[in-house]
């Protein structure tokens, strides 16, 4: 008998989530039918989605119910199999949620090579965020040689591999990051053309010098006060890929005013701006093969670099989930369970 | 010697224009010179777009300068020519302004034919506002059969193009108009498939019953309050073309709150939809041959109608504008000048 220890979600947050909203506990898990396996997780990875997952809005997936697990991508060892696609030993990709064991249908994962990559960074750089990456960028943003990016973020796992991608495709490529150290690895480590604090007092007044010929594509990832100094510098034609908005994930009320809509709508009309939502699994059947290929060429070749920030053990999901929504991880969240 | 009657800009208005923001006067023309045409303007159209250019704020066209005079679409016959293209008498569609005569390079207008539909509808649902209808719906919009669209001032040039085009390609359509006589001109008329009064106290239920698959088109042509019930409608995928904002265009200061873009910006995020500006100008090099082409047979065929509010005299010009912009016409605005 395999027991499994887990976090669910104890109550939904109103604003910030706090460690009362999670609640760790240890349970039986059933022994596997046919076509299916035991599953020990190894890593989990922590990313902003889950916080809309956390509340009962509506969305674009259904939020998780009050006692049961939290949701999470996690890279996992199979203990056990009843199906002979796996064996056990085998490392996969799966859905499992914040929890030590879990037993799923075989064809729920998939399993990975871990002479290939380090098998962490199939949640991240190779796994959902560098696709979020690679999908909306090329998609939805569209980046043509010497026109002007801007992501926020940049030193997370989407933002990161954005203007790097960009980068690759001729475009210039400008980071938003909090802090000096997070400002220093965006210009220095990854490359981009230039990196601004967001915490600065001066920083719109900063971003604007930082693109003397307008921005061209926005990545929206956060929303808030960056996305006020981005819109009024947007060129004619610019594109806005959204794929997250951190920044309101904890909003507990409508928020007070101004109003910043009549701004922002007006900027999309006078300029013939596209803002476009997206979540990355619309664009998986389509680019998922190339998104492998491709963003693992430029990982081998060094024209992608990623950074991991591993935290120790489960108990630790919670507080760790917590300060992501505070910025305060540096790198792909993960939390290293096994 | 011909003398123009012309009405400038006097001064900038603060949020709505009153009468003062403009003067009437009567100026000398210069003789035409080698290549020119004397112009005198039979029909001068009003658009909501004017405001804009009343405006010293950067936006897609330079602002009209003070004590210049105001732009605008004309029909105008041509009183002398000096250029072999164009003969005494001819008609012709120009951009000569809200003024009785002008002097233009011949090159600067093009010729109609009256025999092929009346005149004035150059300026609407034969010209720029049935173009802007006619192109953001097909290239942006993109209406499938079985799709809802909706657009609001439904009973004007562009709204009513909007939505019979739509219902040419097999979508529903459903139109927002503002009193009585308007949204009964728009469900029997033009035959839209529901019309809605914006003023309705339940206005935002009555939408949300029209809609019951939900919201896969909305051609923005006003913002406002009619965007706040739309939003939440919106299905997956949705595509929201913005021509115009007239319910922005007389405001003065940053709005009061609550903050409204977080709510739009969230639901473009979950939804996945498409939000994209434009200006008919973008599009004419591609398709105005095909929407001259297309629109004349729909009007010919008598599946697009189009209604025109003709005001006498350019001296009434400034006050119909003002009333455009609160909603006052009743179809196409188009002040009789000759």
């Amino acid at each position: 008998m395999v027991e499994s220890t887990r976090i669910v979600l104890a109550s939904r947050p109103v604003g910030a989530p706090t460690p009362a909203n999670f609640r760790i506990e240890t349970v039986e898990l059933p022994p596997p039918a046919e076509g299916e396996v035991v599953l020990r997780t190894l890593y989990l990875s922590l990313d902003p989605y889950m916080r809309g997952r956390m509340s009962a809005a509506e969305s674009y997936a259904s939020p998780v119910e009050i006692d049961e697990v939290m949701v999470a991508g996690t890279v996992a060892e199979v203990l056990e199999s009843r199906d002979p696609s796996l064996a056990e030993g085998d490392v996969v990709l799966a859905y499992s949620g914040w929890q030590s064991h879990q037993v799923v249908p075989a064809g729920a994962v998939r399993k990975l090579d871990p002479d290939k990559a380090p098998i962490s960074t199939a949640l991240g750089v190779l796994g959902m965020p560098g696709f979020t990456a690679y999908s909306g960028l090329l998609k939805i943003g569209q980046p043509k040689a010497g026109e002007t990016l801007v992501v926020a973020a940049a030193s997370g796992p989407v933002g990161s591999a954005v203007g790097q991608i960009a980068r690759i495709k001729g475009a210039r490529a400008i980071g938003i990051a909090g802090g000096p150290d997070k400002v220093a690895y965006v210009r220095d480590d990854l490359g981009f053309d230039a990196a601004i604090d967001h915490r600065a007092p001066d920083f719109a007044d900063q971003l604007r010098a930082a693109v003397p010929d307008g921005i061209d594509i926005y990545f929206e990832n956060v929303g808030g006060a960056v996305a006020d100094a981005v819109y009024p510098l947007l060129n004619t034609y610019a594109r806005v890929p959204v794929c997250g908005l951190i920044a309101n994930y904890n909003a507990a009320d409508v928020p007070e005013g101004p109003d910043r809509l009549p701004a922002f709508y007006s900027r999309i009309l006078t300029k013939s701006v596209t803002v476009r939502g997206f979540i990355q699994s619309e664009f998986v059947k389509e680019m998922y093969k190339d998104f492998l290929r491709d963003m693992s060429g430029w990982i081998a070749d060094g024209s992608v670099r990623y950074r991991e920030d591993i935290v120790e053990g489960l108990e630790n999901a919670p507080e760790a989930f917590i300060g992501l929504l505070e910025g305060r991880n540096f790198g792909k969240l993960v939390v290293r369970v096994g």
